[in-house]
Protein backbone atom coordinates (compact mmCIF):
# COMPACT_ATOMS: atom_id res chain seq x y z
CA UNK A 1 0.00 0.00 0.00
CA UNK A 2 1.78 2.97 -0.90
CA UNK A 3 1.67 6.10 1.81
CA UNK A 4 -0.39 9.33 1.69
CA UNK A 5 -0.80 11.35 -1.72
CA UNK A 6 0.87 14.48 -1.46
CA UNK A 7 0.72 16.93 -4.39
CA UNK A 8 3.52 15.97 -6.07
CA UNK A 9 3.05 12.09 -6.03
CA UNK A 10 -0.32 12.76 -7.16
CA UNK A 11 1.53 14.71 -10.39
CA UNK A 12 3.58 12.26 -10.65
CA UNK A 13 1.40 9.51 -10.53
CA UNK A 14 -1.10 11.44 -13.38
CA UNK A 15 1.61 11.89 -15.81
CA UNK A 16 2.37 7.90 -15.73
CA UNK A 17 -0.93 6.68 -15.86
CA UNK A 18 -1.24 7.95 -19.75
CA UNK A 19 2.16 7.17 -20.36
CA UNK A 20 1.12 3.98 -22.17
CA UNK A 21 -0.56 6.11 -25.17
CA UNK A 22 1.03 4.33 -28.23
CA UNK A 23 0.74 7.59 -30.36
CA UNK A 24 3.75 9.38 -29.40
CA UNK A 25 2.29 12.97 -30.34
CA UNK A 26 -0.81 12.30 -28.73
CA UNK A 27 0.71 10.69 -25.22
CA UNK A 28 3.01 14.14 -25.49
CA UNK A 29 0.07 16.45 -25.94
CA UNK A 30 -1.98 14.70 -23.20
CA UNK A 31 0.90 14.22 -20.09
CA UNK A 32 1.76 18.34 -21.40
CA UNK A 33 -1.78 19.26 -20.64
CA UNK A 34 -1.69 17.34 -16.90
CA UNK A 35 1.60 18.81 -16.25
CA UNK A 36 0.66 22.77 -17.33
CA UNK A 37 -3.25 22.16 -15.30
CA UNK A 38 -1.33 20.74 -12.43
CA UNK A 39 1.31 23.30 -12.00
CA UNK A 40 -1.60 26.05 -12.85
CA UNK A 41 -4.06 24.06 -9.57
CA UNK A 42 -0.88 24.16 -7.55
CA UNK A 43 0.17 28.06 -8.14
CA UNK A 44 -3.33 29.33 -7.36
CA UNK A 45 -3.76 26.86 -4.70
CA UNK A 46 -7.53 26.24 -6.38
CA UNK A 47 -10.01 25.52 -3.65
CA UNK A 48 -12.71 23.48 -3.61
CA UNK A 49 -15.31 25.56 -3.91
CA UNK A 50 -13.39 26.79 -6.96
CA UNK A 51 -13.10 23.78 -8.78
CA UNK A 52 -16.85 23.71 -7.90
CA UNK A 53 -17.80 26.66 -9.96
CA UNK A 54 -15.04 25.30 -12.79
CA UNK A 55 -17.30 22.15 -13.53
CA UNK A 56 -20.39 24.07 -12.86
CA UNK A 57 -19.29 26.91 -15.14
CA UNK A 58 -18.04 23.65 -17.93
CA UNK A 59 -21.59 22.31 -17.41
CA UNK A 60 -22.83 25.92 -18.24
CA UNK A 61 -21.04 25.88 -21.07
CA UNK A 62 -22.27 22.60 -22.76
CA UNK A 63 -26.18 23.93 -22.31
CA UNK A 64 -25.30 26.31 -25.15
CA UNK A 65 -22.91 23.80 -26.98
CA UNK A 66 -24.59 22.04 -30.49
CA UNK A 67 -24.61 21.74 -33.92
CA UNK A 68 -24.66 25.38 -34.78
CA UNK A 69 -22.13 27.13 -31.94
CA UNK A 70 -19.33 25.51 -29.57
CA UNK A 71 -18.98 27.79 -26.35
CA UNK A 72 -15.38 25.78 -25.73
CA UNK A 73 -14.59 26.95 -29.11
CA UNK A 74 -15.83 30.73 -28.41
CA UNK A 75 -13.97 30.38 -25.20
CA UNK A 76 -10.61 29.55 -26.86
CA UNK A 77 -11.02 32.45 -28.82
CA UNK A 78 -11.79 35.33 -26.51
CA UNK A 79 -8.76 34.17 -24.31
CA UNK A 80 -6.21 34.12 -27.53
CA UNK A 81 -5.74 30.47 -28.14
CA UNK A 82 -7.14 30.36 -31.57
CA UNK A 83 -5.32 33.13 -32.58
CA UNK A 84 -1.86 31.66 -30.99
CA UNK A 85 -2.24 28.43 -32.68
CA UNK A 86 -2.24 30.43 -35.91
CA UNK A 87 0.40 32.82 -35.38
CA UNK A 88 2.77 30.13 -34.34
CA UNK A 89 1.83 27.51 -36.66
CA UNK A 90 2.36 29.87 -39.60
CA UNK A 91 5.86 31.86 -39.35
CA UNK A 92 5.35 34.60 -41.96
CA UNK A 93 7.51 37.52 -43.15
CA UNK A 94 5.89 40.98 -42.24
CA UNK A 95 4.93 41.63 -45.67
CA UNK A 96 2.99 38.87 -46.05
CA UNK A 97 -0.40 38.45 -45.15
CA UNK A 98 -0.76 36.90 -41.85
CA UNK A 99 -2.75 33.72 -41.05
CA UNK A 100 -6.48 34.24 -38.62
CA UNK A 101 -8.53 31.79 -36.62
CA UNK A 102 -11.18 29.75 -38.85
CA UNK A 103 -13.76 31.43 -36.27
CA UNK A 104 -17.17 29.04 -35.50
CA UNK A 105 -18.93 30.42 -38.66
CA UNK A 106 -17.10 28.74 -41.53
CA UNK A 107 -19.24 26.79 -43.82
CA UNK A 108 -17.46 24.24 -46.62
CA UNK A 109 -19.52 23.80 -49.72
CA UNK A 110 -20.15 27.49 -50.23
CA UNK A 111 -21.81 28.52 -53.83
CA UNK A 112 -19.33 28.59 -56.39
CA UNK A 113 -19.60 32.11 -58.21
CA UNK A 114 -17.94 33.46 -61.37
CA UNK A 115 -15.45 36.67 -61.99
CA UNK A 116 -17.09 39.56 -60.78
CA UNK A 117 -19.79 38.00 -59.11
CA UNK A 118 -21.80 39.02 -55.64
CA UNK A 119 -21.69 36.73 -52.57
CA UNK A 120 -24.77 40.14 -51.57
CA UNK A 121 -28.21 39.05 -51.99
CA UNK A 122 -29.86 41.94 -53.96
CA UNK A 123 -32.27 42.75 -50.31
CA UNK A 124 -29.41 42.80 -48.07
CA UNK A 125 -28.79 46.01 -46.24
CA UNK A 126 -25.39 48.05 -46.19
CA UNK A 127 -22.95 49.36 -49.02
CA UNK A 128 -21.39 46.70 -51.14
CA UNK A 129 -17.34 46.60 -52.06
CA UNK A 130 -15.56 45.96 -55.00
CA UNK A 131 -12.73 43.67 -53.94
CA UNK A 132 -10.10 42.37 -56.29
CA UNK A 133 -6.19 41.52 -56.29
CA UNK A 134 -3.47 38.41 -57.29
CA UNK A 135 -2.62 35.62 -55.78
CA UNK A 136 0.73 34.70 -55.77
CA UNK A 137 3.74 32.46 -54.91
CA UNK A 138 5.68 33.69 -51.63
CA UNK A 139 8.76 32.89 -52.75
CA UNK A 140 8.51 33.49 -56.37
CA UNK A 141 6.19 35.93 -57.02
CA UNK A 142 4.51 33.96 -59.58
CA UNK A 143 0.81 34.34 -60.40
CA UNK A 144 -1.01 30.98 -59.04
CA UNK A 145 -3.91 30.37 -61.88
CA UNK A 146 -7.01 28.18 -60.05
CA UNK A 147 -6.03 29.27 -56.53
CA UNK A 148 -9.93 28.86 -55.07
CA UNK A 149 -10.68 31.48 -52.80
CA UNK A 150 -13.91 30.86 -49.90
CA UNK A 151 -15.38 34.10 -48.27
CA UNK A 152 -17.72 34.82 -45.97
CA UNK A 153 -19.11 37.62 -43.68
CA UNK A 154 -21.60 38.48 -41.22
CA UNK A 155 -24.51 40.89 -42.62
CA UNK A 156 -24.48 44.42 -40.93
CA UNK A 157 -26.63 43.41 -38.25
CA UNK A 158 -24.16 41.13 -36.58
CA UNK A 159 -25.56 38.00 -37.69
CA UNK A 160 -24.11 35.06 -40.52
CA UNK A 161 -26.66 33.68 -42.44
CA UNK A 162 -26.98 30.78 -40.41
CA UNK A 163 -27.89 32.82 -37.22
CA UNK A 164 -30.14 34.79 -39.10
CA UNK A 165 -33.73 33.49 -41.06
CA UNK A 166 -34.45 36.80 -42.36
CA UNK A 167 -31.08 35.51 -44.58
CA UNK A 168 -30.91 33.48 -48.39
CA UNK A 169 -29.35 30.08 -47.36
CA UNK A 170 -25.63 30.67 -48.16
CA UNK A 171 -25.93 34.60 -48.59
CA UNK A 172 -22.45 36.52 -47.74
CA UNK A 173 -20.75 33.23 -48.85
CA UNK A 174 -19.47 32.17 -52.08
CA UNK A 175 -15.82 30.44 -53.79
CA UNK A 176 -14.42 32.50 -56.54
CA UNK A 177 -11.18 30.86 -58.48
CA UNK A 178 -8.30 33.09 -60.39
CA UNK A 179 -7.53 33.49 -63.30
CA UNK A 180 -4.38 32.85 -65.34
CA UNK A 181 -3.06 35.81 -64.34
CA UNK A 182 -3.56 35.09 -60.64
CA UNK A 183 -6.39 37.73 -60.49
CA UNK A 184 -9.70 37.66 -58.66
CA UNK A 185 -12.57 39.88 -58.79
CA UNK A 186 -15.68 39.76 -56.38
CA UNK A 187 -18.14 42.28 -54.90
CA UNK A 188 -18.85 41.31 -50.79
CA UNK A 189 -20.54 43.79 -48.28
CA UNK A 190 -18.54 46.38 -46.50
CA UNK A 191 -17.84 44.97 -43.49
CA UNK A 192 -19.45 46.41 -39.82
CA UNK A 193 -18.45 45.36 -36.54
CA UNK A 194 -20.24 42.65 -34.43
CA UNK A 195 -20.28 41.29 -31.10
CA UNK A 196 -19.67 37.50 -30.59
CA UNK A 197 -22.40 35.75 -28.78
CA UNK A 198 -22.78 37.20 -25.21
CA UNK A 199 -25.80 35.27 -23.93
CA UNK A 200 -23.72 32.48 -22.24
CA UNK A 201 -21.03 31.77 -19.76
CA UNK A 202 -18.61 33.14 -22.20
CA UNK A 203 -20.49 36.60 -22.14
CA UNK A 204 -20.46 36.67 -18.54
CA UNK A 205 -16.91 36.22 -18.87
CA UNK A 206 -16.41 39.07 -21.02
CA UNK A 207 -18.43 41.53 -18.54
CA UNK A 208 -16.73 40.72 -15.31
CA UNK A 209 -13.85 41.46 -17.27
CA UNK A 210 -15.65 44.59 -18.76
CA UNK A 211 -13.90 43.23 -22.57
CA UNK A 212 -15.70 44.90 -25.21
CA UNK A 213 -17.27 42.11 -27.08
CA UNK A 214 -16.67 42.97 -30.58
CA UNK A 215 -15.33 41.89 -33.76
CA UNK A 216 -13.73 44.74 -35.55
CA UNK A 217 -15.33 44.77 -39.43
CA UNK A 218 -13.96 42.37 -41.47
CA UNK A 219 -14.47 39.70 -44.03
CA UNK A 220 -12.94 36.25 -43.95
CA UNK A 221 -11.00 34.63 -47.05
CA UNK A 222 -9.43 30.95 -46.79
CA UNK A 223 -7.59 30.44 -50.11
CA UNK A 224 -6.26 27.03 -51.15
CA UNK A 225 -4.16 25.26 -53.90
CA UNK A 226 -3.74 21.86 -54.64
CA UNK A 227 0.44 21.67 -53.54
CA UNK A 228 0.57 25.18 -51.37
CA UNK A 229 -0.43 26.05 -48.11
CA UNK A 230 -3.66 26.87 -47.39
CA UNK A 231 -4.05 30.58 -46.41
CA UNK A 232 -6.62 31.35 -43.91
CA UNK A 233 -7.21 35.05 -43.05
CA UNK A 234 -9.37 38.00 -42.32
CA UNK A 235 -8.78 41.37 -44.51
CA UNK A 236 -9.88 44.19 -41.80
CA UNK A 237 -9.90 48.06 -42.33
CA UNK A 238 -7.16 50.12 -42.30
CA UNK A 239 -7.90 53.06 -39.72
CA UNK A 240 -10.37 51.09 -37.72
CA UNK A 241 -9.70 52.18 -34.10
CA UNK A 242 -10.87 48.92 -33.45
CA UNK A 243 -8.82 46.50 -34.49
CA UNK A 244 -6.68 47.26 -31.51
CA UNK A 245 -9.87 46.05 -29.24
CA UNK A 246 -10.72 42.37 -31.11
CA UNK A 247 -12.24 40.32 -28.48
CA UNK A 248 -10.39 37.36 -30.30
CA UNK A 249 -7.21 39.03 -30.65
CA UNK A 250 -6.69 38.42 -34.45
CA UNK A 251 -6.60 41.94 -36.25
CA UNK A 252 -3.20 42.83 -36.63
CA UNK A 253 -0.56 44.87 -38.46
CA UNK A 254 -0.73 42.15 -41.56
CA UNK A 255 -3.99 41.97 -42.01
CA UNK A 256 -5.48 45.46 -42.95
CA UNK A 257 -6.37 46.56 -46.34
CA UNK A 258 -7.22 50.01 -47.79
CA UNK A 259 -10.76 50.47 -48.46
CA UNK A 260 -11.73 53.10 -50.71
CA UNK A 261 -14.60 55.12 -51.36
CA UNK A 262 -15.26 54.45 -54.84
CA UNK A 263 -19.00 56.01 -56.04
CA UNK A 264 -21.71 54.81 -54.97
CA UNK A 265 -19.19 51.59 -53.58
CA UNK A 266 -16.28 50.87 -51.88
CA UNK A 267 -13.28 49.18 -53.47
CA UNK A 268 -10.19 47.04 -51.94
CA UNK A 269 -7.72 45.64 -53.51
CA UNK A 270 -5.59 42.73 -51.52
CA UNK A 271 -2.95 39.97 -52.26
CA UNK A 272 -2.95 36.89 -50.80
CA UNK A 273 0.32 35.08 -51.14
CA UNK A 274 0.74 31.51 -50.92
CA UNK A 275 3.54 28.98 -49.86
CA UNK A 276 4.42 25.99 -51.12
CA UNK A 277 3.33 22.77 -49.01
CA UNK A 278 0.08 20.51 -47.81
CA UNK A 279 -3.20 22.07 -49.29
CA UNK A 280 -5.38 20.91 -46.35
CA UNK A 281 -8.79 22.72 -45.39
CA UNK A 282 -9.95 23.42 -42.02
CA UNK A 283 -12.87 21.30 -40.13
CA UNK A 284 -15.84 23.58 -40.85
CA UNK A 285 -17.61 24.67 -37.35
CA UNK A 286 -21.12 24.14 -38.53
CA UNK A 287 -22.68 22.09 -41.15
CA UNK B 1 -2.08 50.29 -35.80
CA UNK B 2 -0.12 47.34 -34.25
CA UNK B 3 2.33 45.50 -35.82
CA UNK B 4 1.84 41.82 -37.00
CA UNK B 5 1.41 39.63 -34.01
CA UNK B 6 3.57 37.25 -32.43
CA UNK B 7 3.17 34.43 -29.79
CA UNK B 8 4.71 36.30 -27.18
CA UNK B 9 2.54 39.63 -27.92
CA UNK B 10 -1.04 38.08 -27.84
CA UNK B 11 -0.29 35.73 -24.79
CA UNK B 12 0.54 39.44 -23.20
CA UNK B 13 -2.77 41.15 -24.70
CA UNK B 14 -4.68 38.27 -23.78
CA UNK B 15 -3.02 38.67 -20.02
CA UNK B 16 -3.82 42.01 -20.21
CA UNK B 17 -7.19 41.60 -21.53
CA UNK B 18 -8.33 40.04 -18.20
CA UNK B 19 -6.50 42.27 -16.11
CA UNK B 20 -9.89 44.47 -15.36
CA UNK B 21 -11.75 41.72 -13.58
CA UNK B 22 -12.32 43.51 -9.87
CA UNK B 23 -12.40 40.77 -7.91
CA UNK B 24 -8.77 40.09 -7.47
CA UNK B 25 -9.46 36.04 -6.71
CA UNK B 26 -11.25 35.90 -9.95
CA UNK B 27 -8.52 38.08 -11.96
CA UNK B 28 -5.52 35.42 -10.61
CA UNK B 29 -6.95 32.28 -11.38
CA UNK B 30 -8.05 33.80 -14.88
CA UNK B 31 -4.75 35.34 -15.98
CA UNK B 32 -3.04 32.11 -14.21
CA UNK B 33 -5.16 29.85 -16.78
CA UNK B 34 -3.92 31.98 -19.24
CA UNK B 35 -0.95 32.52 -19.14
CA UNK B 36 -0.46 28.38 -18.17
CA UNK B 37 -2.77 27.56 -21.88
CA UNK B 38 -0.27 30.14 -23.76
CA UNK B 39 2.86 28.14 -22.25
CA UNK B 40 0.91 24.76 -23.34
CA UNK B 41 0.11 25.55 -26.42
CA UNK B 42 3.78 27.46 -26.89
CA UNK B 43 5.88 24.07 -25.23
CA UNK B 44 4.11 21.34 -27.65
CA UNK B 45 3.43 23.90 -30.80
CA UNK B 46 -0.28 22.20 -31.00
CA UNK B 47 -1.11 22.67 -34.89
CA UNK B 48 -4.48 23.77 -36.55
CA UNK B 49 -6.09 20.41 -37.15
CA UNK B 50 -4.94 19.09 -33.13
CA UNK B 51 -6.86 22.32 -32.18
CA UNK B 52 -9.30 21.17 -34.30
CA UNK B 53 -9.77 17.43 -32.44
CA UNK B 54 -10.07 19.23 -29.05
CA UNK B 55 -12.76 21.86 -29.50
CA UNK B 56 -14.55 18.51 -31.19
CA UNK B 57 -13.85 16.54 -27.92
CA UNK B 58 -14.91 19.33 -25.74
CA UNK B 59 -18.34 19.56 -28.12
CA UNK B 60 -18.63 15.54 -27.90
CA UNK B 61 -17.75 16.06 -23.92
CA UNK B 62 -20.69 18.84 -23.73
CA UNK B 63 -23.21 15.85 -25.17
CA UNK B 64 -22.52 13.47 -22.12
CA UNK B 65 -23.25 16.47 -19.88
CA UNK B 66 -26.39 16.94 -17.85
CA UNK B 67 -27.93 17.09 -14.54
CA UNK B 68 -27.02 13.79 -13.55
CA UNK B 69 -23.84 13.20 -15.13
CA UNK B 70 -20.73 15.79 -15.85
CA UNK B 71 -18.32 14.58 -18.18
CA UNK B 72 -15.65 17.19 -17.63
CA UNK B 73 -15.73 16.55 -13.92
CA UNK B 74 -15.06 13.11 -14.50
CA UNK B 75 -12.07 14.08 -17.01
CA UNK B 76 -11.02 16.39 -13.98
CA UNK B 77 -10.89 13.70 -12.14
CA UNK B 78 -9.30 10.83 -13.79
CA UNK B 79 -6.38 13.10 -14.53
CA UNK B 80 -5.75 13.80 -10.76
CA UNK B 81 -7.22 17.69 -11.11
CA UNK B 82 -9.78 16.96 -8.48
CA UNK B 83 -8.04 14.52 -5.93
CA UNK B 84 -4.58 17.52 -6.22
CA UNK B 85 -7.22 19.84 -5.28
CA UNK B 86 -8.04 17.93 -2.30
CA UNK B 87 -4.31 17.21 -0.66
CA UNK B 88 -3.42 20.85 -1.23
CA UNK B 89 -6.25 22.14 0.23
CA UNK B 90 -5.97 19.79 3.31
CA UNK B 91 -2.92 19.36 4.46
CA UNK B 92 -2.82 16.50 7.22
CA UNK B 93 -0.43 14.35 9.79
CA UNK B 94 -0.14 11.07 7.94
CA UNK B 95 -1.82 9.76 11.10
CA UNK B 96 -5.20 11.58 10.06
CA UNK B 97 -7.74 10.05 7.60
CA UNK B 98 -6.87 11.83 4.20
CA UNK B 99 -9.17 14.11 1.96
CA UNK B 100 -10.77 12.71 -0.69
CA UNK B 101 -12.98 13.80 -3.96
CA UNK B 102 -16.45 14.07 -3.50
CA UNK B 103 -16.92 12.40 -7.03
CA UNK B 104 -20.24 13.24 -9.31
CA UNK B 105 -22.39 10.87 -6.58
CA UNK B 106 -22.76 12.65 -4.22
CA UNK B 107 -26.28 13.53 -3.36
CA UNK B 108 -27.55 15.91 -0.51
CA UNK B 109 -30.78 15.16 1.60
CA UNK B 110 -30.29 11.24 2.26
CA UNK B 111 -32.32 9.58 4.62
CA UNK B 112 -31.45 10.32 8.61
CA UNK B 113 -31.40 6.98 10.52
CA UNK B 114 -30.69 5.91 13.86
CA UNK B 115 -27.91 4.60 15.45
CA UNK B 116 -27.11 1.31 14.27
CA UNK B 117 -29.66 1.06 11.29
CA UNK B 118 -28.87 0.02 7.53
CA UNK B 119 -28.38 2.20 4.64
CA UNK B 120 -29.01 -1.30 2.56
CA UNK B 121 -32.34 -1.93 1.32
CA UNK B 122 -33.25 -6.16 2.14
CA UNK B 123 -33.38 -7.11 -1.87
CA UNK B 124 -29.66 -5.49 -2.41
CA UNK B 125 -27.42 -8.49 -3.55
CA UNK B 126 -23.47 -8.64 -1.58
CA UNK B 127 -21.95 -8.78 1.92
CA UNK B 128 -23.18 -6.62 4.49
CA UNK B 129 -20.54 -4.82 6.99
CA UNK B 130 -21.12 -3.22 10.05
CA UNK B 131 -19.32 -0.38 10.84
CA UNK B 132 -18.52 1.47 13.81
CA UNK B 133 -15.72 3.98 15.02
CA UNK B 134 -15.26 7.67 16.28
CA UNK B 135 -15.14 10.99 15.61
CA UNK B 136 -12.68 13.17 17.61
CA UNK B 137 -11.09 16.84 17.23
CA UNK B 138 -7.95 15.70 15.80
CA UNK B 139 -6.19 18.05 18.13
CA UNK B 140 -7.45 17.71 21.29
CA UNK B 141 -8.94 14.23 20.37
CA UNK B 142 -11.61 15.09 22.12
CA UNK B 143 -14.71 13.29 21.32
CA UNK B 144 -17.06 15.11 19.24
CA UNK B 145 -20.56 14.59 19.83
CA UNK B 146 -23.72 15.36 17.26
CA UNK B 147 -21.36 14.92 14.17
CA UNK B 148 -23.05 14.07 11.23
CA UNK B 149 -21.65 11.43 8.94
CA UNK B 150 -22.72 11.31 5.12
CA UNK B 151 -22.60 7.57 3.83
CA UNK B 152 -22.89 6.76 0.06
CA UNK B 153 -22.25 3.75 -2.05
CA UNK B 154 -22.65 1.59 -5.31
CA UNK B 155 -24.27 -1.37 -5.50
CA UNK B 156 -22.22 -4.65 -6.28
CA UNK B 157 -23.60 -3.88 -9.95
CA UNK B 158 -21.26 -1.25 -9.95
CA UNK B 159 -24.35 1.47 -10.21
CA UNK B 160 -25.35 4.15 -7.84
CA UNK B 161 -28.93 4.24 -6.84
CA UNK B 162 -29.45 7.14 -9.36
CA UNK B 163 -27.61 5.33 -11.73
CA UNK B 164 -30.24 2.51 -11.83
CA UNK B 165 -33.72 2.30 -11.95
CA UNK B 166 -33.73 -1.36 -10.10
CA UNK B 167 -32.47 0.77 -6.75
CA UNK B 168 -34.85 1.99 -4.39
CA UNK B 169 -34.69 5.99 -3.99
CA UNK B 170 -32.07 7.00 -1.74
CA UNK B 171 -30.41 2.88 -1.21
CA UNK B 172 -27.39 3.06 -0.04
CA UNK B 173 -27.16 6.64 1.39
CA UNK B 174 -27.96 7.78 4.71
CA UNK B 175 -27.12 10.31 7.14
CA UNK B 176 -26.49 9.30 10.80
CA UNK B 177 -25.30 10.85 14.24
CA UNK B 178 -22.75 10.49 16.64
CA UNK B 179 -23.62 10.25 20.32
CA UNK B 180 -22.14 12.10 23.05
CA UNK B 181 -18.91 9.92 23.20
CA UNK B 182 -18.71 10.47 19.65
CA UNK B 183 -19.46 7.06 18.31
CA UNK B 184 -21.63 5.72 15.34
CA UNK B 185 -23.07 2.40 14.43
CA UNK B 186 -23.97 1.99 11.16
CA UNK B 187 -24.56 -1.13 8.40
CA UNK B 188 -23.39 -0.19 4.78
CA UNK B 189 -22.59 -2.74 1.84
CA UNK B 190 -18.94 -4.57 1.66
CA UNK B 191 -17.75 -2.51 -1.39
CA UNK B 192 -17.16 -3.70 -4.50
CA UNK B 193 -15.02 -2.08 -7.35
CA UNK B 194 -16.56 -0.58 -9.75
CA UNK B 195 -15.62 1.43 -13.25
CA UNK B 196 -16.44 4.98 -14.08
CA UNK B 197 -18.52 5.78 -16.99
CA UNK B 198 -16.40 4.87 -20.25
CA UNK B 199 -19.12 5.74 -22.75
CA UNK B 200 -17.96 8.94 -23.98
CA UNK B 201 -15.15 10.77 -25.09
CA UNK B 202 -13.46 10.41 -21.78
CA UNK B 203 -13.91 6.28 -21.94
CA UNK B 204 -12.42 6.77 -24.65
CA UNK B 205 -9.08 8.89 -23.37
CA UNK B 206 -8.92 5.73 -21.16
CA UNK B 207 -9.28 3.15 -23.16
CA UNK B 208 -6.06 4.92 -25.16
CA UNK B 209 -4.22 5.06 -22.54
CA UNK B 210 -5.04 1.59 -21.34
CA UNK B 211 -6.27 2.46 -18.58
CA UNK B 212 -7.87 0.17 -16.12
CA UNK B 213 -11.10 2.56 -15.48
CA UNK B 214 -11.67 0.74 -11.71
CA UNK B 215 -12.84 2.75 -8.67
CA UNK B 216 -11.00 0.09 -5.66
CA UNK B 217 -14.14 -0.73 -3.76
CA UNK B 218 -14.81 2.21 -1.34
CA UNK B 219 -17.39 3.69 0.62
CA UNK B 220 -17.60 7.36 0.36
CA UNK B 221 -18.49 9.42 3.99
CA UNK B 222 -18.87 13.36 4.43
CA UNK B 223 -18.23 13.91 8.69
CA UNK B 224 -19.33 17.06 9.14
CA UNK B 225 -19.69 19.35 12.82
CA UNK B 226 -20.39 23.55 13.34
CA UNK B 227 -16.87 24.82 14.40
CA UNK B 228 -15.42 21.94 12.31
CA UNK B 229 -13.83 22.04 9.11
CA UNK B 230 -15.96 19.30 7.25
CA UNK B 231 -14.29 15.85 6.23
CA UNK B 232 -14.84 14.14 2.62
CA UNK B 233 -13.11 10.87 2.67
CA UNK B 234 -13.57 7.66 1.24
CA UNK B 235 -12.44 4.46 3.13
CA UNK B 236 -10.91 1.70 0.56
CA UNK B 237 -10.10 -1.68 1.74
CA UNK B 238 -6.70 -2.77 3.19
CA UNK B 239 -4.55 -5.34 1.48
CA UNK B 240 -6.85 -4.60 -1.98
CA UNK B 241 -3.77 -4.68 -4.75
CA UNK B 242 -5.94 -2.70 -7.57
CA UNK B 243 -5.78 0.66 -4.67
CA UNK B 244 -2.54 1.32 -6.31
CA UNK B 245 -4.46 1.77 -9.88
CA UNK B 246 -7.28 4.04 -8.85
CA UNK B 247 -8.50 5.63 -11.89
CA UNK B 248 -9.37 9.01 -10.21
CA UNK B 249 -5.65 8.87 -7.52
CA UNK B 250 -7.82 8.95 -4.42
CA UNK B 251 -6.94 5.68 -2.81
CA UNK B 252 -3.87 5.70 -0.61
CA UNK B 253 -2.25 4.83 2.41
CA UNK B 254 -4.63 7.15 4.42
CA UNK B 255 -7.90 6.43 3.40
CA UNK B 256 -7.61 2.18 4.51
CA UNK B 257 -9.81 0.10 6.96
CA UNK B 258 -9.17 -3.30 7.88
CA UNK B 259 -12.17 -5.00 7.28
CA UNK B 260 -12.50 -8.74 9.68
CA UNK B 261 -15.03 -11.14 8.25
CA UNK B 262 -17.18 -11.78 11.63
CA UNK B 263 -19.63 -14.81 10.72
CA UNK B 264 -21.92 -13.77 8.83
CA UNK B 265 -21.23 -10.27 8.16
CA UNK B 266 -17.92 -8.29 7.80
CA UNK B 267 -17.01 -5.53 10.06
CA UNK B 268 -15.03 -2.46 10.35
CA UNK B 269 -13.84 0.10 13.10
CA UNK B 270 -12.66 2.94 11.85
CA UNK B 271 -12.02 6.53 13.63
CA UNK B 272 -12.71 10.12 11.75
CA UNK B 273 -10.37 13.25 12.95
CA UNK B 274 -12.06 16.15 12.65
CA UNK B 275 -10.18 19.91 12.69
CA UNK B 276 -12.28 23.38 14.13
CA UNK B 277 -12.83 25.35 11.03
CA UNK B 278 -15.75 26.60 9.28
CA UNK B 279 -18.40 24.09 8.28
CA UNK B 280 -19.30 23.74 4.55
CA UNK B 281 -20.86 21.34 2.50
CA UNK B 282 -19.92 20.45 -0.95
CA UNK B 283 -21.92 21.37 -3.85
CA UNK B 284 -23.80 17.95 -4.96
CA UNK B 285 -23.36 17.05 -8.59
CA UNK B 286 -26.63 15.54 -8.83
CA UNK B 287 -29.88 16.51 -7.71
Amino acid sequence: MSGPNTGDSITERAVEAYSQIEDPRLREIVTALIRHLHALVKEVRLEEQEWEFAWDFLARMARFTGPERNEFLLLGDVIGISQLIEVIDHERPDSAVGFALVGPFYRANAPVLGRGASIVSPDTAGERVRVTGRVYDLTTEAPIAGATLSVWQAATNGLYENQDESQPDYNLRGQFQTDDAGAYDLVALMPTPYPVPTDGPVGNLLRVAHRYPYRPAHIHFIVSKSGYETLVTQVFVDGDPTVNTDVVFTASGNMVGEFQHDGDHYSLNYDFQLRPGVSTMPKAPIP
